[in-house]
């Protein structure tokens, strides 16, 4: 059971209800939430007698949610989450395209991905500062100074940002560059510490499925970080580990409908790490969006032969465009748009001196 | 290594072609086929000097194969393989539903079945008439009394007929009737024996993915079917096991590009015993088409609720008539055509008193 | 529900049951054992009221059985199933182990490979004479006249023979030949027919587990078996498909206890086909006799680098009685016999000049 | 390739190696460790011209190793790896039997719970204080409270203690505290910025499988600790994810051959949390030894029906007892001893008050 406050109820009300509940042995956790307060009931909701808060004028509604997760589960919220970053939003009758390279390599690549991704129209840039390598002698990503130049190539363009956090210690830098999207990878699915600190942020975040984790599983991790107050989640499908070893992972496209079904929260697609080489990717981006994907997050590069890791599954600028432009049939034909023609058309006239001579594949 | 003739080449033609690669310890296995023969080389194809078959006239071609699968590789045949059934296409261009219940249940069931298709604007029927079941003391199929109900209901609307077999010694039945298509189940997909025997035959097979088969498998056992001459031969993704237990299977639509990529056959997905669940069947259908599939195979029911089996997954014939509504947008969005626009109006015609009515859901 | 009979009950009497189970809208599934007949519940067995049978004096005994599995269910027959192979006992305190190669090649190579299986003190050979195969263009087996080079290479040690039967087209002649344990493998484990018509043999089966078959699966196909009439079934767990590719398959060494807790049948596993190299196969052996298997199904060959098959998981003469010799320690511990320590001695007895040179590994 | 130094090489010889490496364009990662520091090159060792450290008296050795993983690899270090705990050794000839409650709930439970591990045989206490749970909603572990009663009901009989550790922020708190051997679970094995903080510590680490991670994954996070200094990793083998759901998950008792062969490290495995209910528990153990494992990770519980998690896979302070008694028998039987009798001795003086009574199950 939730009970959902009225806005700007106050401490000494929250205890009141906390109170009353304690009375049959009962207790809740508490979400703040900039719009109201939910209180989880933690125990047997049978206990309580019915209208046991009918008396309290602060409490705006008491649900009953027959799932293990209360906040993002769609029986509590009925209508679509939609995140909103720098004023793009994420869910809706919109899909955004996220696109860059797996790892910032120099500030030289990071602004040809910026502009590989503005020419394609895509509106959010992505690149790993803070990388999760399976061997620890290859590259772990440049680090802070990766945060820098991911940050410098995307403010030419307003793009807003997405990059990983993997270290509750790195908040604070993360925070200081003003990422404007916080992924958390899939092998911190459940990296629980690490769910609720960011559940305590006011940053939108992006939850990777864990490599082998079931649905349930993984929404519960959503919930991790609804429950510590932040709401702002969008979950990515990248694949899942099975026997097949044709790709690198099976894209699990019924992970779509059935998280929209079972959750309020914008669910996007990983193509580039489910697929494994850039060949596929675009089916799978297709397959994605008229399964009912909210987005995609794609791999691209300048260069992908010289990429420093996970090159062959990298689009180049020439291949992303082709996709988007692909892409952007089938959205229609599902009822649905892709990017957003203003703030595409404000970037485009930014975008002067792009040449396709610089990309060679 | 494989070694293509010339149309019309004998017998005698094929015994020199042997005897020579017999010179250097090396066998073939011969493949007959309508439009000529193909010798598969059996061992290590170096061992024959170059030009080894320049002087015999009846030699039209010898092609290097790299995989282990030779006839169904893309390169052996870059074309698309096209197959006909009853002049309605499966492969190249056009996409094609074939839809109806898991098992043929009674004469006026696969009558509403096939109305239900043809109102829908698809083409082919399907039921099952020797079911494959978990249990023993479960529904087996009404056997040849299912064919006969089958084919009586598809004959009125000139449907071809999808069906499965399990057994070689119900071969003869299957001719009989004249079954249109013959189905191999998820089950048989490594029975040889039968694989040998339905290559044998001059009708067109579907071959479901095994339950966890690799990609790579299941090439070979359509391989097991042309190796024996028939290539009229359709792929069907059926959805794989997994650690997933929140849908029946995991529909794997990354097949859909790796086959396309691998082989010249049509390839088509089945995404009721994937989804397992009615209300999923469209989005995974969706996903299927933009991902490039060729075909559906869709389970529908005139009574979902009253089906003898496998009815959570049936869809009801509105259901039916609206995602294909949906699917028609979605494949020319692709540059795709749904059906065949000619026949399905001559069909039409022939619906004269089918009222919604009969299918109260 | 099931319906026992006492022996020797004839037709008519089975006749009066199924009609008086039949006014209450159920139907029967007869299986004819040779102790007993068995008449299994078909529907809802609420619907008979208490004492229906209670004047019937050749019925023995009603048992409701919860499981979907019901002759094989260890609810249904408390004491464990011992299958009498030519007086030898599989299941019970003795472990009986069955060794032999992938295929059966040449006379001489399985004449060495009964003197292995003799000199290390093994009961049982194996050998494949029809081989499924994943390529059409490998050597699917020597068919009937490895049969013959089977049983002539056992004969001469009395060695009853197991080997894998893919076709019921094939069943006279597994009669004809005398084998004495019909194997079922792992891509027949779902294949209906065959179990249905081995289920009409009197000679005893071994029911490989599907690649990617739950356990329940695995019974309710032991069950198709049992229910025409065939109780003496032997499971042989083979390992499982997953997502490790460092190893052929997992073996699944929990499935053990859970089967002889589910059901009352001798359980084995195949070590070789689990780990698929050789030198994992002690490990695995020993595993499996610890964790409670009444038998293993080993690959051995009197010169794994030259087999036809398979070679890099057969053990040597030398290894496997190297394994025998570990192996008879290890189930000591578990408080059980490895072989018949009589038949082993008459065995020896016959193994006069047999020498370790012939088997050079 | 790996660069041994002899013992006490100081800072500036080892720039001197560096500095050789870096004139042919390669880079190592500098491991100190008490007896010598390894380099490990990071690139194409044959850029190196042979014996280019011959001159260096201060290189001990050059040992190229052919494995992604180079210092716990087989390769590098023939000899096994015996972990000692407060004098106890892990690996080599002894089994080791790590025994306790899932969750440290009250000083009572710990108490009980540390006298039955005693009473058994068993040297080691295992208890969680902080709990990974899929759920916000659960019980999250009593943390650092945990930590001490932990600590506490070990200390009385000099049990050393194994706990897990989920966050880089409390690892001050295990120092403190003293605990013996940190745990890195499932859910974190590739939590790198985890790994690397126990890699710099001085206290023995058990590393459990990831859920569906490779072998070779694991592997490499062993490796991510050792490459920081730290050896003394003992690898937890606690079950896989895959298709079947009769058990919690499938023991891979594959994997402890493999490891041993490929890792010098020491094997550990966790029957409970792979079997998931505590009857199946013995089978898994029995096998587990017999397949070569160093010792055990075993949920005990004085009342595992009043657990406050995961009781359904507890023994009872009785059943921990007999099944100890009986893998004596079976560790004899592979020629290992469990346990160290003098210890075991020690520890059963000071066991003077327990009664049976009081563990009612």
């Amino acid at each position: 059971m939730t009970i959902i406050t009225k806005p700007n109820t106050n401490s000494e009300q929250i205890a009141i209800i906390q109170a009353r509940v304690a009375d049959f042995g009962l207790q809740t956790t508490v979400v703040r939430r900039s719009q109201n307060t939910v209180l989880c009931l933690i125990g047997d909701a049978k206990r309580l007698p019915d209208g046991v808060f009918s008396d309290l004028d602060f409490v705006e509604a008491v649900k009953f949610v027959s799932k293990p997760y209360k906040l993002v589960s769609r029986e509590f919220q009925q209508e679509d989450t939609v995140v909103k970053v720098k004023g793009v939003p994420i869910g809706g009758k919109a899909i955004q395209i996220i696109a860059g390279p797996c790892s910032v390599e120099t500030p030289e690549q990071m602004q040809a991905s910026a502009e590989a991704v503005v020419a394609a129209g895509a509106l959010f840039l992505r690149g790993g500062a803070f990388k999760p390598r399976t061997s620890p002698y290859t590259f772990q990503g440049h680090g802070e100074k990766g945060l820098e130049y991911l940050i410098e190539a995307a403010s030419e363009y307003d793009l807003p940002v997405v990059t990983e956090l993997m270290d509750v210690r790195d908040i604070d830098k993360f925070l200081k560059y003003g990422v404007d999207v916080i992924q958390i990878g899939t092998r911190n699915m459940q990296n629980f510490q690490l769910l609720k600190e960011v559940g305590r942020l006011d940053v939108p975040v992006i939850l990777k499925r864990g490599m082998s984790a079931t649905i349930k599983e993984w929404i519960m991790s959503a919930e991790y970080i609804a429950a510590c107050g932040n709401t702002n989640i969008i979950l990515a499908e990248r694949g899942i580990r099975t026997f097949e070893s044709a790709y690198r992972n099976v894209l699990d496209v019924s992970a779509i409908p059935f998280l929209k079904r079972e959750t309020h929260l914008p669910v996007i697609v990983d193509p580039s790490h489910a697929g494994g080489q850039s060949w596929i990717v675009p089916a799978l981006s297709h397959a994605a969006i008229a399964a009912g994907a909210d987005g995609l997050l794609i791999e691209s590069h300048p260069n992908p032969a010289q990429a420093w890791s996970d090159g062959e599954q990298a689009l180049t600028p020439q291949e992303l465009k082709t996709l988007m432009d692909e892409l952007r049939i089938v959205a229609r034909a599902r009822g649905r748009d892709l990017g957003q023609s203003n703030v595409v058309q404000a970037n485009a006239h930014r975008l002067k001196d792009l040449t396709k001579q610089q990309y060679a594949a």
